[in-house]
């Protein structure tokens, strides 16, 4: 039997039960892990997640197209930012990307020596649940929250994710988070999108005119694929 | 208007938004706070809480009553362990006791620098509610968690608090995570001792024979006290 485990923040990463074996589920739904899934979907080659501005400007002065933000704000040498929409444009079609963002490219630093590390958004739900189940081992679900702080929006997804392997007769629920973030799924399912207006940074978004792209965030199922990450280069795989 | 945060492990206390003026809740369903609020509703003296069984021997050997347990077993020099129902007999009443858990006593260690540091148990939550609207003070509730990891028990009660205190205008929150405690209470108060079976720690305690206060533990307004900390001790505030 498999084990299903929740990580509310980077910051509790330390403190999973499972300590062999699993594969980490790296959420950010606002907006890292949404543009990543939005990426391959749309035919990007690969993604290099950095976790500092310093790696990106170096990656930018080396010719490759640079997506980064701070907060919300895209930085001054990058090319564009953290909307899902800068990822599904012709341009990058084809291309390697360098991104740097405020909370989800620091939990993928931190997980990368996990058996395998992918990215889940509620876009690649249905693709990635079938090719979790299919893999065979433990699942830790890794919200990358915001500064370390708990959030809304990773932890419904993480129920909605917990919900789907469920399913599965090979999964079981190994820590209280998982408990918790299944049960505020069910209430949150009714409708994401209006559930998820009391969140913090769906507020810190709109401030800052960055929630354009919230009602595509929580369309489910606009991509089929799971973007893994091998030896620090982030692939599509399309493969189930 | 007051805020109220939660904090669902000692271990994201650092992370907490508000950094003056604010009252901690510790709390730690299982058993800690609940036991301690059954005390001082008995009549107990004082309650000197103690991170280390190093100490807690220390008090021992000067001749103090001593309750102490790890992973809820009872010490071997301690006079009983960590039920509430030890801390509800004549045997105490009157008498002051030098307590170290595993969970709970760490979490009190951490706060005791807020502004007042306070017991919250769902024995006392009408009692607590009470005074803490009369502080007019930001509250952040701190949960014990179970070794630096979430747990469902703390949580809900969380909710529960957060719930009182939101009857009163003076008070909103300020965090995603009081959002979810308060989602969380919203199912569990329906039936909190049956929502709580599938809590890990629940499990734990059943398997070694420790659920006998279970019951007690669900049972709200059984005491009319808030347990406050002072210069390291702690009284049974008995005056709204």
């Amino acid at each position: 039997m498999n084990t299903i485990e929740v990580c509310f923040t980077p910051k509790l990463y330390s403190e999973i039960i499972t300590k062999k074996n699993f594969i980490v589920v790296m959420v950010d739904i606002l907006r890292a892990s949404t543009s990543i899934c939005a990426a391959f979907e749309n035919g990007v080659a690969a993604i290099i997640p950095v976790a500092t501005l310093e790696e990106a400007k170096a990656y930018k002065d080396k010719g490759y197209l640079v997506a980064s933000e701070r907060e919300g704000v895209v930085t001054g040498f990058a090319d564009f930012g953290n909307s899902a929409f800068n990822f599904m444009t012709e341009a990058v079609r084809g291309k390697t990307i360098a991104y740097s963002t405020t909370n989800g490219t620091q939990a993928i630093e931190l997980a990368k020596n996990a058996q395998a590390m992918v990215i889940g958004s509620f876009s690649n739900i249905t693709f990635l649940s079938k090719w979790l189940i299919q893999q065979n081992s433990n699942v830790v679900i890794l919200c990358a929250g915001w500064k370390n702080k708990f959030n809304l929006e990773d932890s419904i997804f993480s129920g909605a994710l917990t919900e789907r392997l469920l399913q599965s007769t090979d999964f079981k629920m190994d820590c209280d988070a998982a408990e918790a973030a299944l049960d505020l799924w069910s209430i949150a399912k009714i409708n994401p999108l209006e559930y998820i207006q009391k969140a913090a940074h769906r507020r810190r978004l709109k401030k800052l005119n960055l929630d354009d792209v919230l009602e595509f965030t929580f369309q489910m199922d606009t991509a089929n694929v799971v973007p893994l990450l091998k030896n620090g280069v982030m692939i599509g795989e399309k493969d189930i």
